[in-house]
């Protein structure tokens, strides 16, 4: 094992770093062609329950691309089965849930969550890959409750949260009995990523950005705020995410958080002259890793420019690699934004 | 006929009003019993080629809500028949478009526009509805370049835009030509829909929010410039609006239009602390169309005072509205802005 990397811890306390770090959401799994010839042989389940190809699985793009950073190959609900929630990964659809959330009595019904009894097999790849394989940090994460709570009442994804936006504002009070039960279920998982070797995390508030500021600050801040706090204390420095959620921005960064994730919309200048100070993770758009190369390049440097002014900087997409994206691309800009952001940080 | 109701024009004019104006995008349509019953009969083609009863279903949200303006009924891709575009509106899906664009060979091949000879039953249309038998204004509208370009492009509805945002970096000139020809078409097809009656326009930047503001000034805000200043000369109002675009509020407002319409996600207190002066439309969130009417009639009413407090304001949905919502709360819910705001206004 060579020198353990630690650029991205130190990029997300605000540290002074020697080059940008980077890694890409979503880096492992259908964009690589090792990962779609084990999807021949084993399910998506095996997969991830199997902590020896779980470990495979996530340690392979940092051995390919040379990225600062492992990303735990799981699905943001996988935590919820052990609560009591019948959740299957769809092919080409998503998480599916057979029995969705319609009142104040199937919430009451959640169980708690236990990490070591219920997703043993998560605890177990961490170990795998942080005390023997890994040289750059594991990032542990979790879907945050609003995004956990949009798919329980939906029952799937959705592409405007009906059911979910009309039952939060219409019960608040079973709507804030739900967030406390995610808000505790993501804590414990979170600790307990932690705990077997995770060295950062990041909470995916994916959907919340259908929520206008007001909401947010009245249904999930309190919630997120303790979750981030909760989590604080273990020491290890925490991202915030989600997806079309620029005028949620300033609310993220009130958040005990240490990283505020940008997807593509919001440029870093224009973040910060929203009053964005804190280290930034982002936020190249995905869309465009199937462009020229020149292009990707062109779009790369401005980011990566825009990130050392402003600072501490993690390069990442502003969303999750899309699978027709070719390896070789993504190794490219690792080395791109490596070499060119150690120039200008010298 | 009774007397012209012109509050929802005054408004857009930033003239005072007695009452803040209500109309709601997708008032006439699915929601609606008789329209269910129209389809059982005829056919989407069938109802908006033929301009008697493309003129009922248009009209009969405005006898049975009593909202200040009619919207036409038609989807935003009715012109791209005539220029080339072999498109199709499928149940459940939205429109399809089995020649997508691939190469700047394909934007070459795109015909000019004549809004006589190729969308006459639109035209007459309005004349039905204008000359006769509505007491309100027409709201004539298009679908703006970048949003017809992305079903254009990815033959469909799509999630993330992949295809287009990738064609409009890699290959700017083509990018260019092909939103030349939407512009050309765009202002034709308005001026024409004004020649016929439309006495206030929108232009519906539905997907554009898929940009940051970089993006948007370098690729699409000269042309839609451009159509708003050509659709001006005639002298009407011009809304525009576009979903999830928050982020680029300023833009639309640099924009020579007379109207910024917000979706639910930014508040009109916000957009007025942002910079945004001119009159608003929105913004109910739609998906609580289907909360309880205490929720619903609680939103309306802190909407209808912040539209007071901004100054001129049209009362509408932050999205169109879903086929699950109930006539009767539509109603309901004009009632209430009216009432409620000729109060505050008095």
């Amino acid at each position: 094992m060579t020198k353990f990397n630690d650029t991205l811890l130190r990029a997300a306390r605000g540290e002074k770093t020697e080059h940008t770090p980077v890694w890409f959401m979503r880096q492992a799994g259908r964009s690589q062609p090792e990962y779609r010839k084990l999807k021949e042989k084993y399910s998506l389940e095996e997969i991830t329950h199997q902590p020896e190809l779980c470990a495979y699985v996530t340690k392979l793009p940092v051995d390919q691309y040379n990225v600062d950073g492992a990303i735990l190959y799981k699905d943001i609900v996988t935590p919820l089965a052990g609560i009591g929630v019948d959740v299957k990964i769809k092919s080409g659809v998503g998480p599916v849930i057979s029995n969705p959330i319609r009142s104040r009595a199937d919430i009451d019904r959640l169980g708690e969550f236990h990490a070591e009894e219920q997703v043993p097999y998560v605890l177990e790849t961490i170990k795998i890959l942080t005390e023997e394989q890994l040289d750059v940090p594991l990032i542990g994460f979790a879907g945050a409750p609003f995004t956990l709570a949009s798919y329980m009442i939906e029952g799937g994804p959705s592409r405007s949260y009906n059911l979910t936006k009309s039952f939060m504002v219409s019960e608040p009070q079973a709507w804030q009995a739900l967030m406390d039960k995610l808000g505790d279920m993501t804590i414990a998982y979170l600790k307990a990523q932690i705990a077997a070797g995770a060295k950062i995390v990041q909470i995916f508030d994916s959907w919340v950005g259908a929520l206008h500021v007001a909401d947010y600050r009245a249904f999930i801040k309190p919630t997120m705020t303790r979750i981030v706090s909760e989590v604080k204390k273990t020491g290890v420095p925490v991202i915030t995410f989600g997806v079309g959620a620029s005028h949620l921005v300033n609310e993220w960064h009130d958040l005990p958080v240490d990283v505020v994730g940008l997807d593509w919309r919001m440029q870093i200048r224009e973040a910060e002259e929203r009053g964005i100070t804190k280290p930034v993770q982002g936020n190249l758009d995905p869309t465009l890793l199937i462009a020229d190369w020149n292009v990707i390049e062109e779009r790369a440097k401005d980011i990566v420019e825009q990130g050392v002014e402003h600072g501490a900087h993690i390069f990442n997409l502003g969303h999750g690699v899309f699978p027709d994206v070719q390896p070789a691309t993504l190794k490219k800009l690792t080395e791109f934004v490596h070499t060119y952001s150690a120039q200008l940080r010298k």
